[in-house]
């Protein structure tokens, strides 16, 4: 099509705008000492039950707080209430992402140094969120056993920009005979080396060794300030 | 942001131009009398699973083909290739929906009057594929039982683009606890009217009654170019 070019061009600038945005709040998260994680995903692969379960295990050690993306309605941020956490919706409207500016017009009036860990819950979708910086320490791909095997090879540039793939919903891997193995392969062939932690929101399978993966790589974050200053 | 309401002109100028093309080849389609089917979901929903057993239930009885979009690899066209009719791969690369032209191009060499059913399985996402008219005469949202059930709510355009909803792994209901009032509620709330199917196409419960809809749908359209011609 003949716009294709001039779209090109426009979507260009727009995502340099946000990796100057995202920029920007990288720095005021370090400088606040916030961990901040982004939780990518296909829509209904269990990011929200993931991310209630680890909002509610970090709460007694951690001051952690969440902004959760959503096409539209705020159930997310109100079954994520149920944690005890603050917890932000942001409507997107017909936008398949977040971008940069909405994490920071939505964190304006937060304190960012009072948080340990910032988790965002980005607008189901493995396609869009992938070019869109927001500024955070860490990147998650979410993948549930139900959606097959094929998907790292399908949606490969999402899963190129993850730091960590999380295999959800594992209580279901008997039920839709998951091939633990072709997954493992898929995964390593678009993304070579990347870690893959395997858990089960509803039974809790797996969930203290992501735990101790995120705590870990924020002491890391932490020493490294300490070090340089 | 600043480029912002340029990008939604040029995003409009491009709709406008896939409007037209689609117009197009809406009315090929009728001339050759072929019933064009486009399934829609998000990644893992089931839809070339789905697809695969539509294709081969209805070989004996029909002429049919298929068009299959995926961002990268020509799995899902391998996989259709076991129902042993036409099928071809639409690589999409980083563009998260299929549109009108690619459609176009892909039928160049296909002869439509050959053909009673031309199924277009898009790519994996709730969100793109909603504003791309494929000239289609049934649009369908697939929806699989692991989603969970207010998918509806979060990702409403997609649904209201819709003509029949199709519920996937209906064989996974009892493991998942699937609500079916809330979904049915949900489905109703942003699609009043809307029909809804249930389907697992690994025992094949509801591809009866699915098979029983698009085969009434196309008489209908068939009678009703016999009646007009």
């Amino acid at each position: 099509m003949n716009s294709t070019p001039r779209i090109l061009e426009v979507r260009k600038n727009i995502l340099k705008q946000n990796d100057e945005i995202a920029h920007t709040l990288r720095s005021r998260f370090e400088e606040a000492g916030v961990f901040v994680v982004n939780l990518v995903s296909s829509p209904g692969s269990g990011k929200t039950a993931f991310l209630e379960s680890t909002l509610t295990r970090m709460r007694s050690e951690f001051r952690v707080a969440a902004l959760v993306g959503d096409l539209a309605t705020e159930n997310d941020a109100q079954r994520l209430a149920r944690s005890q956490v603050p917890v932000r919706q942001i409507i997107t409207g017909t936008v398949c992402h977040l971008d940069a500016a909405m994490i920071e017009s939505n964190l304006k009036d937060w304190n960012l140094a009072e948080l340990d860990f910032l988790f965002i819950e980005n607008v189901g979708n493995l396609v869009c969120p992938s070019s869109y910086d927001l500024g955070e320490n860490l990147r998650v791909v979410l993948m549930s056993v139900t959606e097959g095997e094929d998907k790292p090879l399908k949606y490969p540039t999402i899963v190129n920009s993850a730091d960590l793939a999380v295999i959800t919903k594992t209580d279901l891997a008997g039920a839709v005979e998951f091939d633990w193995p072709a997954a493992s392969k898929n995964l390593q062939a678009v993304r070579p080396g990347i870690q893959i932690l395997r858990v089960s929101a509803k039974t809790g399978s797996g969930m203290d060794d992501w735990l101790q993966f995120i705590t870990s790589q924020r002491r890391d974050v932490v020493e490294h300030l300490v070090w340089h200053s």
